[in-house]
């Protein structure tokens, strides 16, 4: 238990996210009181041992709000209505200016502190809950210019108390960081997913792994992210426009054949995924692609990585690409540059048939 | 050896493809003359057993044209020009309506058939290539109107002595189907990671692992690409359009906040993304992924597939996301929707941290 949170800390709204830092404090030994309008949901929780039914009349140390984006800035504000005058509020909404405006006149507001855990998973509810979803994970924490310094403080122990990375960002900042990290990411993804929507089934017959690449985050719930993107709207636009002209500079530079033009576009795009951080917010450090063959059921991928580890090569990343026609799946195996020969020959040695 | 391919295959251009394509055949049996404009990927492509240097007055069964892009056309009309009465030629380019265009008018067009392995590497060069470059990859076969039949039946034999699964397409066909499932995907991924370029660092701290999956395929060699698109703009530019008209909606909905135009646009990338072919060709299966906490030191990897391979439950997919700030991966494993919760289970009673 962290000096700084002692507890009770208290869970407003029981979903996945609010479970799962419920289930984060109570395994470091915190008291967790938990509310939700959904009395199966604080059921739940509770029986997965996220904490006891908020009782009427208990103080928290400090209210954590985690409902849906619409209702962000009502809850915030009603949580500093009803706490103590030493409770501090924070919430987990993937947007800060919105909810921070809701409360901006509200007397106690030096005691809110807004808050992005950096983690979810593509279920929801208390069920899908873990006190390991934030473990390693960025967590952005929001102060306005009003903040006072001891509210900063404890929602970065809550962050801590829940095993991730402290990231701190003015709300403003956090909101620009999101929409070029995640929202137009997102947006764009979706909007290549929706030409293969309806496309000739034998011309999708060619679909590599960079298009499965490009759309997978498009799978996502499309009401939560038209509230999340929606919520962000001034930072996405604005972003969006610099995508729109610099496609229009592209679709320009295709119709006229200016190879130049395009190359410097596409040099642009190489010179973003180099500004990516690296393994372990280090620098990006240069990798090889090491492919193996690998037959399609159980065991086999327990065999290559049993011989992975017997190479003493580490492996930082691994992608299974699936054959479109037949019961083997190539594995790719990063590995640092320079170590790629070593680890093809400890594999061939075992008889994987690998290639660069 | 194929009673329709015996040889001798000519390879044209001794880089990565055309170079993995004579070491198939070379496995297979089939005689394989080389010839660069390179004597030393000539003399290096050979030392690796890929065939022999051709001499003058050979005659190929099956001509192999492997060069870059913007020398396709010339190519193909000169082995045309050279090649015997019986001799099949083909090339093996990203695009495919072009070349066809420059040997269009060619006495001898009826035995030229193009084709476009689905298959690569981040590296170039016969030192790069290897012999299972192709195997279980779509291979594109794209005759015109005026093909002769055998000459398809050879390329065809071709494709499945490298071991590849042959997609008949017309070449207009195929350069709409790759515009849509490989040319327009990376331009628009490297115009989002144009975005990160220059961002602040600490926005970039919130980087997770969505905008890398969108942004991996824009690390591409810009100078190739923009030969690929180029080759292919008015398939591209009319994709291109679609997907700037759509992102104008988007921006629309966005400014005006018009969430369910927005969702509507989300609600179509999702089923774009459900109509990419799923494993082996098939429907795709629904997933659930399951998280597991992994230190990231060589032999972790392999105790953790060893206990995957124990559980008895299959792989679909493999990921790591490294963590900002610690030395630990998450690796997340996609299973049958149904078998999560029994990995789980097996992999909890052998000491690993995991959740979904």
């Amino acid at each position: 238990m962290s000096d700084l949170l002692s507890g009770p800390v208290e869970i407003v709204g029981a979903g996945l996210i609010g479970t799962s830092i419920a289930l984060a404090c109570r395994r470091a030994g915190v008291d967790v009181l938990l509310s939700d309008a959904s009395a199966e949901h604080l059921r739940t929780a509770s029986g997965l041992g996220a904490g006891r039914a908020k009782e009427p009349g208990e103080v928290a140390q400090l209210v954590v709000v985690a409902v849906p984006p619409d209702h962000l800035g009502e809850e915030i504000a009603a949580a500093l209505d009803a706490a103590g005058e030493d409770t501090v509020v924070t919430d987990v909404g993937s947007v800060k200016a919105a909810p921070l405006e809701a409360v901006s006149g509200h007397p106690a507001a030096a005691r809110y502190v807004g808050s992005h855990p950096m983690a979810g998973s593509e279920r929801s509810g208390p069920l899908a809950a873990s006190a390991d979803l934030f473990t390693g994970r960025p967590w952005a924490v929001t102060p306005h210019a009003g903040a006072a310094a001891t509210a900063v403080r404890r929602v970065t122990a809550l962050v801590e108390t829940c095993g991730a990375v402290p990231v701190m960002l003015t709300p403003a900042e956090h909101d620009k960081a999101v929409a070029r990290t995640s929202h137009v990411p997102h947006l764009v993804s979706s909007l290549v997913a929706g030409t293969l929507a309806g496309a000739a089934p034998e011309h999708l017959a060619l679909t590599g792994q960079g298009v499965r690449d490009v759309t997978r985050v498009a799978g996502g719930d499309p009401a939560l992210y038209s509230q999340i993107i929606g919520g962000n709207s001034d930072a996405v636009a604005s972003l969006l426009r610099e995508v729109r002209d610099r496609l229009e500079m592209a679709l320009e530079a295709i119709s006229e054949g200016d190879r130049v033009g395009l190359e410097s576009l596409l040099a642009h795009g190489v010179a973003g995924t180099r500004a990516i951080p690296g393994k372990h917010g280090g620098p990006l450090q240069p990798v090889a692609a090491v492919h193996v063959a690998v037959p399609d059921h159980p065991g086999e991928l327990a065999r290559l990585f049993a011989d992975v580890g017997g190479s003493g090569v580490n492996i930082e990343d691994v992608r299974i690409d699936h054959d479109p026609g037949r019961p083997v799946g190539l594995v790719e195996l990063d590995v640092a540059e320079g170590r790629a020969e070593e680890l093809m020959g400890a594999l061939e040695s075992k008889g994987w048939v690998t290639h660069r």
